[in-house]
C-alpha cells in the first residue's frame, strides 16, 4: 500500500473518534480569555501523538517590545499557546502549521437554532461557534499529523503545531511564537477557504476620523456648519483612495475580484441632539492592506488623503479632520506563487480532487501576515469550511470536508519535510 | 405726573429690590421636575401683590387627553404650575403672560466661570442658568404688573399671570393651563427675543428616519450595502424639502433670514463596527414648522417626500425608509400683524426707545404656539436678553434689558385692557 492509500484509511477508519474529540472541543466556550481548557485538550492529544509540547501563558511585557503587538488586553491571563515539535530525522525543510483556538463571542443566541457550544451534528455537518473559525482547520492539521504518525512514516524536516490564541483580537498568540524563537521554511494556516488555495492575504488596519463643524441651534442652523456634511466629503475621498489602490492591483489571483483591498467605512456617527447643529462626526472603518504592501505605507497613503482635503475645501484648513490608528491591525501575508510548497499543495489537492486547486488571494487578514511579516516565512492559506460562516449565528462545518483537508495535507507534509521509509 | 412718569419712577426706586429677588430666583436650580422652590416664590410674590393664586401639580391623565400633549415624564412629582389672576374692574380686553420657571441642565460645569446657579452680578449682567431663558423675562412681567399695582392703576380687562413649568420638553404646563380653563383675548410670552416684537414662531417637530442596508464583512464590502450611502441619499432629500418648503415662505417678516423654518439634521449615526458594512443608519433632526401651518401637514409633506425615494432609487421599494415623530413637538404661534395688541406694544416701544421696534419671526417654538393653536389666543414674544445665550454655559442677562422691557410692557397691559383712573 501507498503512504496515500494507508493515510486514507487510517483516517477512514478513525472518523467517529475524530468527530467525538472535535466536538469536545466546540463544547469549550474558548472566547478571548477562556481558551485555557482548549488548550489543554490540544496539548494532551499532542504529547500523546509523541509530539514535545510547549505551553506558556503570554507575556504583556514580552509581546509590548513588538511593533507588530496589537492588543486591548493587558494582561492574558486564561490564554496559554501550545506548541507542540515533532523533530524530524534531519536534512529536510521545516513547516509550521499554525491554527488559533480562540473564538469570536456567540452574538444574540436567539438565532441560534441550537446551543452555540453543542457541537451538534445534523445531515454530515457539525454546527457550533468556531467550527469553522477555525477547529476543523485544526483538527485537519491534528489528522494529517496523526496520520502520518500512525502510519509510521518518519520526517525528515521538523513540523512545528502551533495552537495559538488571540488571532481574532490582533495576533498575539502567533506573535509570542515568534518571538519564543519558533520558525520553519514555510507555513500553512488552515483557515476556511473552501479548499481554496490562498497563496496571499489581505492585511487590514482599523482606523478613526475625526472631522468638525460649528454647532448651532436647529432653529437657526445656517449660523453653524454641519458635521455631517463635512463627514460626508470625507467618506466620498476615502472612497476615491479606495479606487486608486485598488486600480494598482493587477495580480491576476484577484481577478475576479471587485475590490480586492477594500476600504469599508463601518461606523460613522455624527450629532446627539435632533435640535442642535452636528459639531463632530467619527467614522471609523478599515482599511485593506495588499499583500506586499506594509501597514505604514498604506497609513501614509491615507493621512496624505485627509491632509489633501483643505486643497478641496478651505474648511479643512481651519478645522483640519484627524486621523487615528486604532484596534486592528493585521499585516498581509504571503506565499510566492512559485514556492515549492505550493507545487506540492497544488499537486496533492489534484491527486485527492481530480482538478486543480482554485487560487485566490484572501479578503481577509490571518496570523500569516505576522508570520510573513514579522517572521519571514513564507504562508500559504489552505482549509476546510467557507467564510461566509465565520462571525455567523449557526456557523458550521462540512465534516467531509475536514477529512478531506486532512488527506490532503498529509501528503504535502510528507511532500515537503521529505520522508525517510517510504 | 402721568401713569407713563409714575411707572418709570417706582421702577426706578426698585431695582435693587427686583434684583435681589431675580438672584434667588436663578438660586432655585429649576430644571424639570425641580420647580417647586421657585413656583413657591412666585406664588408668594402674586399674592402679596394681590392676585387670586392657582397652584396645582400637573396631572398625567388629564394632560394625555390632550393631541397636543407631549412628554417623556410619566408623572409631574415636583413642577407645579402658578398662574395669578388679577382681576379687572371689567370692560375691558383680558391679557395672559405666560413665562416658564423651567430651566435646562448647566451642562458643563467646567465651561462655566461661576456657579451655574449664582445669580452672580457683574457689568451690569447678571450670570447663571436661566437668567436670559426666561427668569429675567418673568421678572419684567412681574414688574410691569406690580408697578401699575403700585401706582394704583386699576385695569378694567382681566390680567392672567402663568408661571408654568416644562416649556423645555414640550410645553406641559402652559397645556394644562389651557385644560383648566384659563384663557384671554390675547397673550404675550417674554422670551428673549432681544426687545425685538416677534407675531410669529417657529413650530418644530423632532423626526427619526431609518434607513437599511445589507450588513457584510469590510473585507468583501461589496457583498453588502453600506446604509451610509443610502442614508446620505436621504440627508440629501431632506434638504431638497427644506426649500422647497422655505421657497414658499414670502413672509417680509423672514425676508432677512436665509432660511425660516430649516430642517435640521441634528444627528446621523450608522454602524457599529469598523470592520462590517453598516446595515442600519438612524437620522434625527427637528422640522420648523411655519405659522399657520399644522404640525400634521408638515409631517405628511415630510413623510411623502421618503416614500418618494422609491422613485429616485428601487433600493428604497425593498427596504424602504421609515418615519417615526418622537420627543419634541411645538405647534408655531402667531399672532395677526394688524392687531391691536401689536399697535399698541410697538408704539410703547418706539415711546421708550424713540425708534420703530424691529419685527421677526422667531427661529424658535415656544409655549406661544400652544396658546395660538390649541386655545385660539393670539400671541406675541417679546422680552428682555438674546437667544444666543439660551442654552450655553455662562448664561447672563443685561440688567437694563429687564427694567426696559418691564416699563414697555407695563404702558401696553395698560392700554390693552384699559383703566378706569388714568
Amino acid at each position: 500500500m501507498t503512504l496515500q492509500e494507508r493515510v486514507h484509511d487510517y483516517i477512514k477508519t478513525s472518523k467517529v473518534e475524530y468527530l467525538s474529540f472535535f466536538q469536545e472541543t466546540i463544547r469549550e466556550a474558548s472566547v478571548a480569555g477562556k481558551e485555557e481548557g482548549v488548550q489543554h485538550m490540544m496539548a494532551g492529544r499532542l504529547k500523546k501523538a509523541g509530539f514535545k509540547v510547549d505551553m506558556w501563558e503570554l507575556s504583556y511585557k514580552e509581546l509590548s517590545k513588538s511593533s507588530y503587538f496589537n492588543s486591548t488586553r493587558t494582561d492574558f491571563i486564561g490564554s496559554p499557546n501550545v506548541v507542540g515539535t515533532l523533530k524530524g530525522n534531519g536534512g529536510g525543510p521545516s513547516l509550521i502549521l499554525n491554527g488559533h483556538v480562540d473564538v469570536v463571542p456567540e452574538g444574540d443566541r436567539s438565532q441560534w437554532k441550537e446551543d452555540p457550544f453543542s457541537g451538534t451534528i445534523r445531515n454530515g455537518k457539525v454546527f457550533g461557534r468556531g467550527t469553522t473559525d477555525m477547529k476543523g482547520g485544526n483538527l485537519a492539521a491534528l489528522i494529517a499529523l496523526e496520520s502520518l504518525i500512525h502510519t509510521g512514516t518518519t520526517l525528515k524536516g521538523d513540523v512545528i503545531f502551533e495552537s495559538v490564541v488571540e488571532e481574532e483580537s490582533g495576533g498575539s498568540g502567533t506573535l509570542a511564537c515568534i518571538q519564543r524563537g519558533y520558525t520553519a521554511d514555510a507555513a500553512i494556516i488552515p483557515e476556511p477557504s473552501e479548499l481554496k488555495i490562498f497563496p496571499k492575504q489581505q492585511g487590514s488596519v482599523w482606523f478613526r476620523v475625526t472631522v468638525h463643524g460649528v454647532s448651532a441651534h436647529g432653529g437657526t442652523r445656517y449660523e453653524g456648519v454641519n458635521a455631517i456634511e463635512k463627514g460626508w466629503l470625507v467618506f466620498h475621498h476615502i472612497h476615491q483612495l479606495e479606487k486608486t489602490r485598488n486600480h494598482r492591483i493587477t495580480d491576476p489571483l484577484y481577478e475576479t475580484n471587485p475590490i480586492p483591498i477594500p476600504i469599508n467605512i463601518g461606523k460613522f456617527e455624527g450629532g446627539y441632539f435632533p435640535s442642535a447643529v452636528p459639531d463632530k462626526v467619527i467614522i471609523e472603518g478599515r482599511m485593506g492592506i495588499a499583500p506586499g504592501e506594509t501597514i505604514e505605507e498604506a497609513q501614509t497613503e491615507f493621512e496624505e488623503m485627509i491632509k489633501a482635503l483643505a486643497a478641496e475645501d478651505t474648511w479643512f484648513l481651519d478645522y483640519p479632520a484627524e486621523v487615528e490608528w486604532f484596534g486592528l491591525r493585521l499585516p498581509p501575508g504571503h506565499c510566492p506563487l512559485d514556492h515549492r510548497l505550493m507545487k506540492q499543495l497544488a499537486a496533492r489537492f489534484k491527486r485527492q480532487k481530480g482538478h486543480d486547486p482554485e487560487l485566490a488571494g484572501s479578503t481577509w487578514g490571518t496570523d500569516g501576515g505576522l508570520l510573513t511579516q514579522a517572521a519571514g516565512i513564507p504562508t500559504i492559506i489552505f482549509g476546510p469550511g467557507t467564510t461566509k460562516m465565520c462571525h455567523y449565528a449557526n456557523e458550521y462545518i462540512e465534516i467531509d470536508n475536514i477529512f478531506e483537508t486532512a488527506e490532503i495535507l498529509a501528503m504535502t507534509i510528507a511532500d515537503w519535510c521529505g520522508t525517510v521509509n517510504n
